[in-house]
């Protein structure tokens, strides 16, 4: 493949220009942040789980009828996607008290939440990704109040997917992070999933022994990285142990067409 | 009057049980405290003004309609309330960026905000008052969806009505705090405003000449602090200059009934 026109660097993904207009590549890196990129590391094979994790996860919740943005996978490392407007929020949705909203209102870590708590940060890496509410949202003008209606459903629509399919492999789905973009039609819009679903996303707990199977691992120095990502995607069916697997090569680093 | 039973004491009032069976006396305090009371001190004369202060807010509220729980003033620095069950709500209304919404979302202390912002934060002092959206107050069921509406409704009723006051007296509103408290008439509950309205917790810039008067200059250390309060009262008419006033004697701490 030629040489491809870079959009954008984030902190565990690269944005190439797509083969077509519209579209996207997005690049899984192994590169791990945690504190607003303070603190950094690299989690071998990351990249690769976390591409086929999301695939995994955005097919099936197209088949849901959520609108997302991935098109198909590529390669180990790269699928793509439609191009959007990224939409400056990230949603994350809480179903059990854990990280930073267990600090901010004194909830020990692990206790259900009354309900699903749906909470906004706005998408800005100097200012510390700091949490805002529908209403700076509304004045900032930074998506309207049908986009607003479109992802909090959409939100609550993939909470209740997620639960039920983390649940089938006896995983406790206590939060995760969303985010949207906005597609145009002429003069039309509206939004979609964007990004990626995959455990540097997400807090996955093994429901028995209480063990993160996520990021936090990284964050909180716990070790065993990639044995966790590793054992999300083993469970999901991912990762095939009984022969060769294009997943299993988890340390290349080959940026392979797929045949088809 | 016989030793009272005070029931709490915070940072600027004590709360003292009222003469009748759902009152409460406030006693306004000179002390002053700023982030969170990790800095303490006092403003001369602040408890006499404020009492005074808030009492012509409120009772001006109460003629367009906003139910407080104001009742009486009762002397220099007392006033008969109704007893509530404290919304453990902090309400912030801004029309003009300042203070840690500036330093939170970026943007410069002074600059006109593109609509009147309502903001929520959860009255917890050992949380540092952190913060929180509607879906917080839903989910830890603080407040319902009925008595939100209510809330947001009078904190814009309440904005409407000072941005005019101050604008009458060359002073421009750029944001403010407010309280509100449930009282139950049998099953039935409903909101009202509560605490209190003084420049303890606005925002108040001379609109000629920018200068700050309220709690900031304590919080900054700009100097003033007794004047700037005074100042306020002053052009609100409460100061008489020309003749004694019950409000000119800032230093006593006598609790005097008033004669009606």
């Amino acid at each position: 493949m030629s040489r491809r026109r870079q959009i954008y660097e984030g902190k565990a993904k690269i944005l190439y220009e797509g083969p077509e207009p519209g579209t996207i590549i997005q690049y899984f890196k192994d590169d791990a942040t945690a504190f607003n990129a303070q603190k950094r590391g690299t989690i071998n094979g990351k990249g690769v789980i976390n591409n086929r994790i999301s695939e995994y996860v955005f097919t099936r919740l197209s088949h849901i009828g959520i609108p997302t943005h991935f098109i198909r996978r590529l390669n180990m490392r790269e699928q793509l996607v439609r191009q959007v407007e990224i939409v400056p929020i990230e949603v994350v949705v809480r179903n059990v008290a854990a990280g930073s909203i267990s600090k901010r209102l004194g909830i020990p870590e692990g206790e259900p939440l009354p309900h699903t708590l749906i909470e906004y940060y706005y998408k800005d890496d100097a200012l510390g990704d700091p949490m805002i509410a529908e209403e700076h949202i509304a004045c900032f003008g930074w998506a309207n109040n049908e986009e607003m209606q479109d992802i909090s459903s959409m939100a609550i629509r993939v909470n209740d997917f997620l639960v039920g399919m983390f649940a089938a492999i006896n995983i406790r789905l206590v939060d995760f992070k969303l985010e949207f973009g906005r597609i145009w039609d002429g003069d039309y819009s509206r939004v979609i999933l964007a990004d990626e679903i995959s455990p540097d996303g997400c807090r996955l707990w093994d429901m028995v022994t209480g063990e993160k199977l996520d990021k936090d691992r990284f964050r909180r120095d716990l070790g065993g990285e990639e044995e966790a990502y590793q054992e999300v995607a083993r469970r999901l069916g991912l990762l095939d142990n009984d022969g060769p697997s294009e997943v299993l090569d988890l340390g290349a680093h080959r940026k392979l067409r797929t045949k088809k």
